[in-house]
């Protein structure tokens, strides 16, 4: 069975979903949703995914621009199985979902409480399979489950602090600040905590947040208490079994975020993305069981693999989690 | 008795110092010292201190300029007291200051080795009493010491986490970076833990620290274990008995350092300085004895009252630590 | 006469130009109106102002913070001869002040349109005496003409052409970007040069603007065709002779706006202000008859010196234009 | 004949070129040289390249991090015809290269005195063919050059004023500020047009420049005195017929530099590059026989194509022009 996805919502994370999910041999995409005619539009277009509005008031806009949809997001759901919902938060189309009975898919932007059930393709997959609507972690999220949930398996967790230095907004939003000046999160846990507990259930997890004028990735100072001894050398080597985590160093010249994107340039991705976790080797150090680690987050790519992997479980197309992660790695070319 | 201070640099925060000093009844600056013709030496004229360069080689840069220095830093010792240097680090003149016995005070910047005395008025006045050499801890330890000491004598502490977010250059700094990363100390503890331990012998603290394009301000997101029980209300109250503290509220607008900044720009301060250490009220949060907490530095001025302090007890002017504590905040207006 | 002034909007520019009619001696604080309680609201009252707020339904807002309103701004215009429209932009004040037979200046954020009359200092003060409505160019608009109206005055001026660098938000403001991007205004002329010749009529002259991530100042890169013939000196000197222009220079080591603000922090201005145009005197270049030359202009404060004199000009308490610049400098201890 | 290029330093623009020349079927790399074992050394070796070292001191710091170098730089240079010289500037190897007979190619960061000779694709391909060093001309006179040039062709010119906003340092550099100034080039005229000058010979050219804090792409406000008429229309009509010029329009969406780059990910170039000169379509408009426009120039591609092309010139592989800019930009895939 190939299964059909739609794209509801082709901006920054539901282009990467689109491109991704074509790279699959076991799904495809139907369609893909947009409002207004930007030029990511006519990116779409290029690209050879069949294209729709939100609705037919729409139309005439994409029209002017030269562009023809092939008709609004209702006529698309019904070509389609799944959808992909990366339109910004509260939109409310879970009804119209129902309505049609099609299985969705939103975002980490989204609340917990839409669909009651959230998404990590290492802690909670089999907790998805077959379930008609769940949410992908954020970026945040989703990057301290990669690293988390090993060393949870391995070692155990007493309790974790994570402080989360976030990019003030994405690379490609000249809108929003801020331009000089730090900007913390006063409610103490952040969002962050209480959105792992999501997928990994009771972890004893506290965490602080700050905004600061970046736009390349967001940075995680983490601090994790572990149950039975560890050094350094052992959780490097665990991670280094681990999937989609990987490690960068200050001696070879990688020192911040900037470098780590230029190392992602290197690469060749599309978009120059980084779907993996960057965990700073030489920055792993272990003090009386007390873990501390720097990681860095892709904001804009690193969901993508946990999409694939949640589409498979919700369609029940792959019931066992690490044949999903190992097919989305090799599809995607990642570790 | 009116010690006569000299300014070895008057930059960043020699010209912070000077003028502090001069609103002091027990002590003068008794000349400045520049290397190079900038505007801030302009400025040290304008403000009527006796001006000096460094060594000879030096003056004719001046002289090209219009002004003319009174002597070399030589001079300037055999007519001073003790001698607040404020050079960068690792300029060697310690050995200058002792062949003219003048005492001297170095900055933060300078390892403690230099001196094997630190200094910060609240928590080791005393130890400082009427020692030749001593060295004010820099502006993110003194920030730190300026909430955590009164927890411990309160509550005791079992430990601390502080996590420095650092601005990554000063705002007169046209020079440094970065421009858009985020870029961690990868060494675990970054050097503010032990800096800290200089001057509250034995406290149990981590840190680490990241630095971002942002140039008004440090913040630190710091996590203490008390001993004793607490709550958000008694921490408060505590900190507002302190003085040197001063509170910020997001609910009044103060969302970042950038408020913060104009705030201070409202009190009518110089240069706009901000002395006192900013803790968002809304920002404390205790949960099962553990504090979390939020502070933000004005690195160029808030070790300039522990520097007029430390210029008393070195002197051996003031033997009780709180009457120069409280007198130098009646002379520069702090709280 | 004193001329009792009231400040409809007490932020950025409204406080500054509050603080700056309490030095003047012909002028007074009726009363200061704000909306919402912000930090600024208790900095209003702990200067002493009489506080406002716009409608009744904002009282209680106030109430809750311990501010205590002594009326809205209907109450405050009976008191008043003249009111200070320092909101937001098309707030459509206008009838209130005209019903109750207040004369009112706007800033340049509103439309030459709402008044019909514009204001600069030099180039048309006395087309404004007496008149009822007038608009204080913008802070870009009358830094424009600071330096534009000598030479034309001098020299005359064949065309202009100023390129608008603009700092992306102000320093207090933590919400607008862009972090990490140049945005250009894609229609040529921006909206500065036509606003120049609202006050300097017929001025030939071109603008265009970008946006930069820099919160400090704008930097206008001008060009400008004279029609007799000019030196670098001459028009220093010319310059030197005018009022409220600051000479800067990158060989003092004043190498950008950064350095600036660093030199208006030391000289010691409330806010770390600075009224004046910063022009780099070793920026100034004059090349067969063609001038071109870098100013540097603080958005927050240049505008407040010709918001006394529009006052001046507006209630005719000063009919000569040179006499009102004079006490204006004076007052405010500007060159 | 097949060209064998050596690329002395693999870093920003040597990595660039490198992947450039292989996906030419004239020319191959015959290796390429690094001084310090940075990520892109290890790039260097996964893409396969012969990898050699400056001189044999360097080679033992790659054997630490397990790359072999197979040589240094001049083993290399015995096995290749022309070396792409892509060192920071001020290296000196001009007389290395000429020992070993191997023609040489340097970037714009070093001085045209050094050739005598530079290279644009458009204006002097032929003063070129077959000399020995040339220097082909930086990012901003490239893209300069892009679109002068046909304006000059079709229109003529008489006279050019561009002010450069300048990105304050590259993306991937964490040093290099400023964080939040913007700094003028006090010199006027700037390097930039001077340096026009020595491909488009005689060009009546003025240029201003600031740095910004910004990394992603340099931006010109360019004003052009045409010497026939013209509008808006007449030149996107020239502009669209000439290779490596992308029109982009704020009305799409793209309204800063941050959008292009993002529509640059969208395109799926190798490091999300973007060879070609965006053009806002929507910021082209002629007054009177004089045309303003913007262009954003992405500094760390731009210039490849010319190197390709500077290639084929010095080594007379292709005489005419316009048949290696056709087959570059095939090869590259650009318009």
């Amino acid at each position: 069975m190939t299964v059909k996805v739609a794209i509801n919502g082709y901006g920054t994370i539901g282009k990467r979903v689109a491109d991704a999910v074509m790279k699959q041999d076991d799904m495809t995409i139907s369609g893909v949703v947009k409002r207004r005619p930007s030029f990511e539009a006519f990116d779409a277009v290029k690209n050879g995914f069949k294209f729709f509005t939100t609705t037919q008031e729409f139309v005439s806009g994409f029209q002017e621009v030269g562009i023809q949809p092939q008709g609004t997001l209702t006529d698309l759901l019904a070509e389609s199985d799944i959808v992909i919902d990366c339109t910004p938060k509260k939109q409310g189309y879970k009804q119209l979902y129902e309505e049609h009975g099609v299985k969705a898919i939103w975002q980490g932007g989204e609340k917990h409480d839409l669909t009651g059930l959230s998404f990590n393709s290492f802690s909670n997959y089999e907790d998805n399979l077959g379930k008609d609507y769940s949410r992908v972690v954020s970026c945040n999220t989703t990057g301290l489950c990669r690293t988390l949930w090993p060393l949870q398996q391995e070692f155990g967790i007493e309790n974790v602090l994570g402080v989360m230095i976030r990019r003030g907004a994405d690379p490609w939003d000249s809108k929003t600040g801020p331009i000089n000046a730090i900007k913390p999160v006063l409610k103490v846990p952040s969002h962050h905590g209480p959105d792992v507990q999501t997928v990994m259930y009771g972890l004893p997890i506290q965490t602080t947040a700050v905004a600061v004028p970046s736009t390349l990735m967001h940075l995680h100072s983490v601090v994790v208490k572990l149950q039975k001894p560890a050094s350094a050398d052992t959780v490097i080597g665990l991670w280094d079994k681990t999937s989609r985590i990987l490690f960068v160093e200050g001696s070879k010249g990688i020192t911040s975020t900037a470098q780590i994107m230029e190392y992602a340039k290197d690469t060749g991705y599309k978009r120059s993305d980084l779907m993996e976790i960057a965990v700073w080797k030489d920055g792993v150090h272990v003090v009386d069981n007390t873990l501390y680690y720097y990681q860095a987050i892709h904001q804009e790519s690193d969901v993508v693999p946990e999409n694939i992997d949640c589409i498979r479980a919700l369609c029940n197309t792959e019931p066992d989690k690490w044949k999903s992660i190992e097919k989305t790695n090799q599809a995607l070319g990642l570790k």
